[in-house]
């Protein structure tokens, strides 16, 4: 029942006879061995996000066979990277990387251009090469998941030393989560700020390292970042400039002590006074952590039960319903809840969770939640182990909200500010009140900007709902460009749009990415459209959606 | 008698005739207005720190003639220097971009190639565009000093709520020092990695805005980095790439209290121990400041007296004369002096300082000094003052060294590792020991690695010390390299050198800098050679050194 019926057969590379493809394949086996070169010719299959695809987005926004792969390759060391990229060249075939491809609500696995050759760089290269306790450094391949990492440094006896910051589900991978600049929810929840030190394989097929990297016998590539001369790793995250066969990442030492604590909100409004109270508390690091800040819905459907066991009415939920499941709940009733974490020894913690405390209970109806009277399976405990360092899954059971349950996220940043809240909310709620879908907005705070994470949940069977889901996304970037806010990532589907939002200056940034582009991938084959960017080769040809 | 004697006349840039330089200039002029273009054919002024030259190294390690600009631009705003570029693209002038040109130790504010046209930008574009209390972030132009933006600060009444960072001399610029990637000493001391957003000028006249930047009429500039797609800030750091018109800034909010703390060791040998023990503690920020460890010798020089006062032998002056010399002083006999900050109300300063002191106490004959037993001007309060967020400019005083008082730098970076430590002071003891010269290390300590500083104070007139100065650093970064160690920033005469030492792999990363090079400024005229990046017009031509 996971099979997608293919009505559009193998996806060709643009440009490629059938014959002329198979050819360039066959001669990819000889370079690489028959069994690391898949051809992705028969059913697609969807999979869950354990067992997910490589050869598609398997929740697709758009058309089942836009984002699909021709074939699928298992690197198995820099080596046959580079033999890839010079392949690619000589036949002009568009390649994308991916370390896992669980970015799932940015694309999953699947290339922006239907029948690029998936570079699956993780199912073969996933070694752990380093783990430093002195330094409090690692050195990853790319298909080193969280989960991975976490457990490596239990089993060599380093959990009490060592802390690694994981995204709100484990199974990605360190470098894939952090290339696409994602967040975790400790204090070193920036990944892209906490990496150090990238080894890349450029579209040409060099490879070069990074910082420190470059100095034969270095010991420093995963303690002093920057190295000598132009700091070029940031190129290498969002981009298509290369493709990253080994990432550094610093790791938390161990606080010596650490407390979940919640909070709940009962109105609506209070959004606004409750982020001006956080801003001034999470810059001055008494809030230590990449806390979220979810409305009542999200806990209500967290919960893992499918949204008609509460509602079988058709549009948005109505805020009368989720009230009175939230009153049923563990947590009480709420509009907003915020899960933060203090570090340290008692002492230290006190310090912070007095203010913290003091400071929050200005809201009126503001509730401390006691952990003590949660049970086991409730989503705080989830949270808890994420804040603390340790991988989990439980934020998946959102996507049994709807049947087939599919999701993308609109993701725009603004400062901690109530104002801006404010307005992305709302521009927010009126785009899926429109659309007739109920709206779950987090607020990831980092330290002088937040995340808002909206995931818009879909059946991905309706045709009609997908297209509902689309246009309000498309409807939210907009309206949310016009307000001066603009997206920190997102979907395949999206990409052009969101790119087209940072036009100062007549598209300045774009055409020097363009620039950069076309010198260091003069056959645009590396991932084209990636975040917006089309090599020469594509540029204007009608691939920008 | 700080005037320098030209014998070689006006420096032309390469390839040009006076005439036709001459007549460039007389349109440059036409183009930017007259009094905004000077010609440098008079004799050539040293001044000093506050009064220094715009046209020169005037702490030249080689001939005082190699590093001069033929003229020197004022520009006052973006459009201007969008038309500074377009002129020497027309006539294949080299232009070099100062913010202020204190950039003393590692070149002042003099161009890499002999007759470029020096950009000064700070002269007349110094404004301080922004600062936002709630959000704590500032926006500046390239001639904002670190004491201009915290004079600022106060004037405005906000000294109570934001703290800047400066480095050990307040009077560089907030963009220079951060572009060369400069260190300073509160908790955000690692410059580049706390500034948020820039507006750079492209070697072919483009503007770019990185970051939020790009999105108009977006209030996240200063407070997100990132934006969306490839994050390009890394790439105009320590580079050629662009001319930065526009940083943004974060500022440290105020900690709610701070207390200095001094500590010294009595023997050469305790740096492997004391290393070992500050590795931890910086990790997870117990110490939370780059501090300074520095040596006795450091302690007796920023008295700001000659050394003739103490000895008047050749070669290193003798560790027992140096001790003799500790003995009279305020803070008593000592090796290795470490300078600290703890932030915070009182009891969480406690709870830092007694970890602190019970670990730094493991080193048989350390002390605590107390602050209240020294005397006003005891170079401690200057630390102070900075640690806390205040310029000064004490520092300086180690320049009356020897007569004539010029400086350069060594400057590796290595683990926080005593074994480390020991290696780089070493080979650091043994060059200077060969060359005659005093050692005078510190060691800034950063979050994972720390930056050995070794100035050599040289007499600027003495052609003989200069070339024992100079052996001395290229046979430093040699050995250095050998051992895997490699520089953070240098001096315009050691770039090529240090730039050689990043060879991984063919050098590797130097062909994709130059990569970036020719695509972004085909024409070779924005900085040729900095950080060692020659364009294609120079490269292989004679000019690396
Ligand atoms: C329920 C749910 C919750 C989520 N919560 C979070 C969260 O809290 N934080 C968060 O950040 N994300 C979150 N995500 C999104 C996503 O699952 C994670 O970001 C995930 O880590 C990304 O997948 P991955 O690590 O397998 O990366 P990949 O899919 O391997 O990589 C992502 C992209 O980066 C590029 N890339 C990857 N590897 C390379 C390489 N080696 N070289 C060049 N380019 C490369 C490719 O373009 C690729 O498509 C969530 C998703 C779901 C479904
Ligand atoms: C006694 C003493 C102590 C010192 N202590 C420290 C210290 O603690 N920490 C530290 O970091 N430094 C230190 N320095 C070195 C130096 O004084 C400072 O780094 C100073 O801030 C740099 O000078 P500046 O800010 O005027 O930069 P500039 O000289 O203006 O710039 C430095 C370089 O950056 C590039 N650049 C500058 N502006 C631009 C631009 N707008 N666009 C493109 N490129 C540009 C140019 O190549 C320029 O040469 C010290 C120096 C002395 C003499």
């Amino acid at each position: 029942s996971d099979a997608i019926p293919r009505t559009q057969g193998l996806a060709l590379p643009p440009g490629l006879s059938k014959p002329a493809f198979l050819s360039a394949i066959s001669e990819l086996r000889t370079i690489l061995g028959t069994q690391h070169v898949e051809l992705i010719d028969g059913d697609l299959q969807n999979g869950w996000y354990m067992e997910h695809p490589n050869t598609h987005d398997m929740m697709p926004i758009l058309d089942s066979e836009k984002f699909v792969a021709s074939a699928v390759v298992y690197p198995g060391c820099v080596a046959d990277v580079q033999k890839i990229t010079v392949w690619a060249n000589k036949y002009l075939i568009p390649i994308s990387p991916i370390s896992l491809g669980r970015n799932l609500g940015y694309g999953g696995s699947a290339p922006r251009v239907r029948g690029s050759v998936t570079i699956d760089l993780g199912r073969r290269m996933n070694k752990i090469l380093d783990i430093n306790a002195e330094d409090c450094t690692c050195l990853v391949e790319p298909g080193v998941t969280f989960y991975a990492l976490y457990e490596d440094i239990q089993k060599r006896g380093l959990g009490d030393r060592l802390w690694i910051d994981s995204p709100d589900l484990g199974g990605g991978s360190v470098v894939g989560n952090t290339l696409d600049r994602g967040v975790g929810y400790t204090p070193y929840g920036d990944h892209w700020a906490m990496h150090a030190g990238l080894e890349v394989v450029l579209p040409e097929g060099e490879v070069v390292r990074t910082g420190m990297g470059s100095l034969p016998g270095n010991n420093t590539w995963q303690s002093f970042p920057y190295g000598f001369g132009p700091f070029s790793d940031g190129i290498f995250s969002q981009s298509n400039f290369g493709i990253v066969t080994k990432m550094g990442m610093t790791l938390m030492p161990n606080p010596g002590g650490y407390e979940s604590f919640m909070y709940t909100f009962q109105n609506e409004s209070d959004l606004v006074p409750l982020i001006e109270i956080i801003r001034p508390l999470r810059i001055s690091n008494i809030l230590e952590n990449v806390a979220q800040l979810r409305h009542g819905l999200q806990t209500l459907a967290v919960k893992g039960h499918p949204r008609t066991r509460y509602y079988s009415g058709g549009g948005p939920m109505p805020q009368s319903i989720i009230h009175l499941e939230l009153q049923k709940a563990p947590i009480g009733d709420h509009t907003w809840a915020y899960y933060g974490m203090t570090y340290g020894p008692p002492h230290i913690r006190k310090y912070k969770s007095d203010i913290i405390d003091a400071e929050f209970r200005k809201i009126p109806g503001c509730r401390k939640i006691d952990p003590s009277t949660l049970p086991a399976d409730e989503y705080f405990w989830s949270r808890d182990k994420i804040a603390a360092g340790e991988p989990d899954l439980v934020e998946l059971l959102w996507t049994n909200w709807v049947p087939n349950g599919c999701h993308i996220a609109f993701s725009p940043v603004s400062p901690i500010r109530g104002a801006d809240a404010q307005k992305l909310y709302e521009l927010a709620k009126k785009r899926h009140t429109e659309a007739g879908i109920d709206l779950m907005p987090a607020f990831c705070v980092g330290l002088r900007e937040m995340h808002l994470i909206v995931e818009i949940v879909f059946d991905g069977k309706n045709e009609e709902m997908k297209k509902k889901a689309e246009k309000c996304l498309r409807d939210m970037i907009s309206d949310a460009a016009e307000l001066g806010y603009g997206e920190y990532r997102t979907h395949l589907a999206l990409m052009d749009q969101v790119a087209s939002t940072y036009s100062w200056n007549d598209n300045a940034l774009m055409k020097f990415n363009e620039k950069l582009k076309d010198a260091l991938d003069p056959n645009g084959i590396l991932a084209p459209g990636r975040c917006g960017i089309w090599p020469k080769r594509f540029r204007g040809r009608g691939w920008e959606m």
